[in-house]
This record gives C-alpha cells, structure tokens and sequence, in this order.
C-alpha cells in the first residue's frame, strides 16, 4: 500500500458515464460488464470476482461474500455510485442482475469477458431481452490514461529499472537464465511489485533468437548477447522494458546489430507522438532494420498499450488501426533474431505527448557490462 | 527440468482414446479441446496456445509459430498420435479445424473453455456441423491420477514441506505477512518450483478470521494464530497445504481451537478411502467442529481435488456428488473462522487408496513454535 502514497490519485467516479454515452452506437440500454480489468477500471474494486450491470440510470455490483467489506470500501473510495450486492451463488448473483436490469431490451455482453456456457446462462436470466455481443469497448476507454495511471505504470517501471540494473554485476558470475530470472523477479517484489506483468524473458546467447523464449538453465556465458524482457505491477498497472546486454565485448557482428536495433528503436521512439498513425511508428523502425537487410529477422510488431493488462489497446504494428492519443502509453520495441546466433531486442515504455513522447522506462541502453 | 528426473514418466498415450469412449454418451463424433490444462492433459504440450480437435479415427492439434518446435518434441515425447498443425492466425488455425472435423455433423466444444466471441466464430466456421456444449468430460478423465502425476504433486508437495520448515524461523523475527509471503514463495522457487499453485496466504491475527485473506503490511506478532495456506507447481502439477502455528503460547482459548480444528481434520483423513461418498468426508470433519459449537464458523468446504489445476474435481463438501476412487488426489482442509479474533485452518494434500489415504504433505501439526 506505500507503494500508493505519494502518487496522483485514479480519475474513477466519471468513468462509467463515459461508457453510457456509448450505448447508443453499441445500440445497447444495458451492459454487463464481466472482465475483471474493466471491472477494476469502472468501479476500483480489485477482487478476482465481481460483475457490473450498467444502465443509463442505474449501476448495480454483484460480488460474493468474501469481497463484502473490500467493495464497498473501494467502490465508496473510488466516489463511484453504483448499487452493491453481495451473493454466494452464480445464480443468486444472475437473479439480481436480472432485477437490475430489468425493462432493459437489448443488454450488451462482453463476447471475449464471458464463456459460451455463462452466455447461455445469462440468456436464460435476462429472457425477456435481447443479448448483445460488443468487444473492445471498455478497452478503448482505458486507452487514454489519467495522470493517476500514468504515475503507477511509471512506478512500476521504476522499480524493475531499479531492480535490473542493482542485479547486473551478478550475470558476471553465471547463473542460469532461470536463477537470473528469479533474482530479478524477487529484486521487483521485495521493490514493492504486487506481481509480474509477464513471467520475464532471459534469453542468452542462441536462445535469444526466440522472441517469446523461457528462461532456461542454460548458464549464462561473457561475450553474449542476453536479452532481458521484463515488467511488473503497481496497483495493477503494468510495466515492460527490454534491454539487451554483453559480459565482455560479443564481437563485432553482434556489436553492429545491436547498434542496429537501437537506431530503429531511437527512431521509433521519436515517431512517437499524438495524431501519429499506429502503423507508422511501425514502418519507421522497420524501415531501419529492413534498409539494413534484416528485415525478415524483425518478425513481431513493433509495440502494444500497456495499463491494467499488460497488452492492451492500440497495438504499434503494420496491421494496426488509427492513431496515437496524447495518453496512451505504448512499447517500442523492435528486435532481429538470428536462428542459431542470437537476438536483439530493445524496448521502452512511453507516454503519448501533443508534440512527442515521455519515457517511463530509463536504464541505460550499454551493451557491454 | 532436473525436477522431473527420477519421477515416474507419464502415462499420456492412451487418454484421447478414453476420451473417445465418452463420444457415444456425450453425442458427438467429434470434440475441440481449447481449455489449455486440457490440451496438456491429452497431449502433453505444455505452451499457452493449442487447440486439439479429436475424432474417432484421427486427433490434430494446431498451436502458432512460437511453438513449432516445443510442439513436435513433447507430442512425439509423449508418444500421443495426433497431426501437428503451426498456423500463425486464429483465422488460419481455424481453417485447420475445419478441414480436420470435415464430415463430423456434431461437434462438441468446452462451453467453459471458449468464450461466447470463439463460440460464434466457430459457428461459422464449422457451418454444416451442430456445435455441443460440453463440460466437465476432460476434467472427470482427469481425476484418477497415474503414478508420473502422483509422483509430481508429491513433489510439490515436498518443496512446500521444506520451503515453509527452512523458514519457520523467520516467524520469531516479526515479519509483516506480505515479507514472509514473498520469502516463502522465493524458497519454492529456489527448490525448482516454476510458480505458485496459488498466491499464498499468511493471515496472522484476526486476519485469519478470513479464509482468503491477503498477505498485509501488518507484522507477525508472538501469541498469535498465524494460517499459512499455500502450493507450489512441478512439471505443472499442484501442491495444497496449510498449517497454523504461533510464535510462543497463543494462549488456552487458541489451543483449544487449534486442538478442535486438528481433530476434525484427522477425522477427514481418516474417513478418505475408495468408495467414501465425497460428501461424508465433509460431514465427518463438520460433525466435530458443529459438536463443540463452532458449526458456523466453517464456513466453506472441506475439499476439492488437486492436479493440473488447484481446484479440480472431485469436490469434498456438503453438497458433493459422487464416491472417491483410488488415484483421487483431494484435501482435507477444515477451519474455524472468528471474525475479530482470528482462525484456525490445517490441511493436507492426500491420495485415496483402496483402503484409505496416503498423505502427500508432511509438515509436522505443532501449533507452538
């Protein structure tokens, strides 16, 4: 909970009202809102279990008793008005949906927040409507954040910058990629991260040629390229960095793709800024990469959102839709992968400005240790 | 993956043919296998994206180009029988499901493994066929464990058992719960766990009057309860254990109830044995706590089954259905819970034998430390 003090406080009571003015393209008079970031993100409760029915009029919570204490005090905290109830059962919890929503004709699901057996369920508890299937809704709310976000996904990624750069002495000593991985991970929560935001990538030497490699108990040698991919949570909001490092000089042709890598990371990073579209920060880092031959190596997006998930809206890629918002806050994090060899990947977490961007994540981008 | 070396291997091969066996029952003549403990259940992949379709004659599974290589190796490995297909789009990959299922006019989905956006995509893509919901069937094949995954509980069970005695020491020192929380998960890890089954609980004081409560900022004090509930993974399978102890005499009244609480738990183990109904076990233990007055105050079940997940079938409480069979891994895990005052709660993990139980989890039951 220190962790919180000091921090701007979460923007949450106007956030469901933002929702409502959407109901009329979404052709919706109720929505029930099931996963749980979205939960989190209009009400401020934090529990594994709780659903939110909205009407243009009306917000009504369900939990179950385990959560009754903590949701109204963090709903209250959060000044949202929203009606609570506290039931054991899915069913008894369905029921007072049901009266909740009750007159509503058209009640929007969240078609990726709810199973295909709890759809049929909710169909049978709210016969006399209509059910909706909507996506991406609330998601594209939570893309532009307040200055409360901003300042958690920023403490986050102060604590894993903290937390790296205390344990680099140690990659001189060998440890494995998994006993590295774990030190690192411990270092982020004895800093105060309730959790990781992924489980961290430590990949050296030819395992970094897998994007997405789990660490391994291969040790890790001088003279190699490690690519290190981590975050960790504040108050439920993620953070995400990548840097790539060497114990000892790795050579010229690693040398030469790393310096690579960070000239069309540096490039992406200043393309960054509001009005931009998504699909351009993405050609500018991979125009550098591609004019150097390499382009077929780059084989993943150039970035994502980061906040309560982890990936979330907008994605940074060639296939990616609009533009950027001031306060969206997006990775750039291009890489090339040599099967066999190795890879290079670096990334930094950003806030969208008017005329550029901010960095949250700040460790130095030295190769050689 | 030392961890593994020296249990029994296992026995994969042969579960997508008892799955088929339940075809006839289910009425379907084909199944998609989406919930991912699942698909390692089956197969023997252990990646976070694959689908198994199975058919009478035929299994294909389809995953996306991270695992290409992780797939083959552990499908072939477990010597299961089934196409391996590597897509990169959920479009593409469904495309795959179609081709495979071609001729099926039934074909069963998980209705808890899918969400309602998947059930709808999948209703177009298998357009001549019926879509089924099912649920549960994997996860009844699921219950009876084979010597390989009995061997892997038990080993989870084991780093459980020593993390938590290495640090029972630490306790005397006044830790908050959230620093002893972290040290005991980090002592897992350090034994080889992958991760937790579960986030550990440490509720010391009248937080134990909460059966999931979190660990908090308050310090450990000597004379009190502290309930330590916590697991760890292996090779992907679960360990559960609880135990409460104090540092120093928590006093007569305390005692008394630790004492209550132990007999009521020997008392479930006792009764555990092939054949019991899953219900009596919970009365047994119940029968002891509600005998000396605390009946409201065990306010949950006494059990559930342990494996790929940490809450699986079968149940072990009031409103339980069925027997237990040989192989079942379940807890026993009675509490008595006073809210202002503190709780009560010991638990071990067990295997149901013919002629009773045999105990996975083996921290000693002293309440003074």
């Amino acid at each position: 909970m220190s962790m919180v003090a000091g921090l701007a406080p979460l923007q949450i009571a106007g956030r469901i009202d933002r929702l409502r003015e959407r109901f009329g393209d979404l052709g919706v008079d109720a929505l029930l809102v099931t996963r749980l970031p979205n939960v989190r993100y209009l009400t401020g409760f934090t529990g594994s279990a709780g659903m939110l029915m909205v009407l243009p009029e009306s917000a009504t919570f369900v939990t179950d008793g385990r959560y009754k204490e903590q949701s109204h005090n963090q709903i209250r905290e959060a000044g949202v008005d929203a009606q609570i109830e506290v039931r054991i059962t899915a069913a008894e919890q369905r029921e007072v949906l049901a009266r909740a929503a009750a007159g509503a004709r058209r009640i929007g699901l969240e078609d990726g927040g709810v199973t295909w057996a709890q759809q049929r369920e909710f169909a049978t508890t709210f016969a006399d409507a209509e059910l909706v299937p909507t996506g991406g809704v609330i998601e594209d709310l939570r893309r532009v954040k307040d200055d409360g976000e901003i300042d958690r996904i920023a403490a986050a990624c102060a604590i894993a910058d903290d937390a790296f750069q205390s344990l680099l002495p140690r990659l001189a000593e060998g440890p494995t990629e998994r006993e590295f991985a774990l030190a690192l991970e411990f270092a982020m929560r004895e800093r105060g991260a309730s959790a990781m935001s992924f489980d961290p990538i430590i990949a050296a030497g030819p395992n970094g040629a897998m994007p997405h490699s789990r660490p391994s108990d291969r040790r890790i040698q001088p003279n190699e390229l490690i690519v290190c991919d981590f975050g960790c949570i504040v108050d439920g909001y993620c953070s995400d960095m990548t840097r790539t490092v060497s114990v000892g000089d790795p050579g010229p042709d690693a040398r030469r793709l790393y310096d690579l890598v960070l000239a069309s990371q540096m490039s992406g990073r200043d393309a960054v800024a509001f009005g931009v579209d998504c699909t351009e920060v993405d050609r500018v880092c991979r125009d550098v990469i591609s004019d150097a031959g390499y382009g077929e190596a780059f084989s993943h997006g150039t970035g994502h959102g980061v906040g309560l998930e982890i990936h979330e809206a907008p994605r940074v890629a060639a296939s990616a839709a609009g533009t950027l918002l001031v306060g969206d806050v997006v990775t750039v994090e291009p890489g090339v992968y040599l099967p066999g060899v190795g890879g290079v990947r670096i990334e930094d977490t950003v806030v969208v400005t008017a005329t550029g961007s901010r960095p949250l994540t700040h460790t130095p981008k030295d190769l050689v240790l």
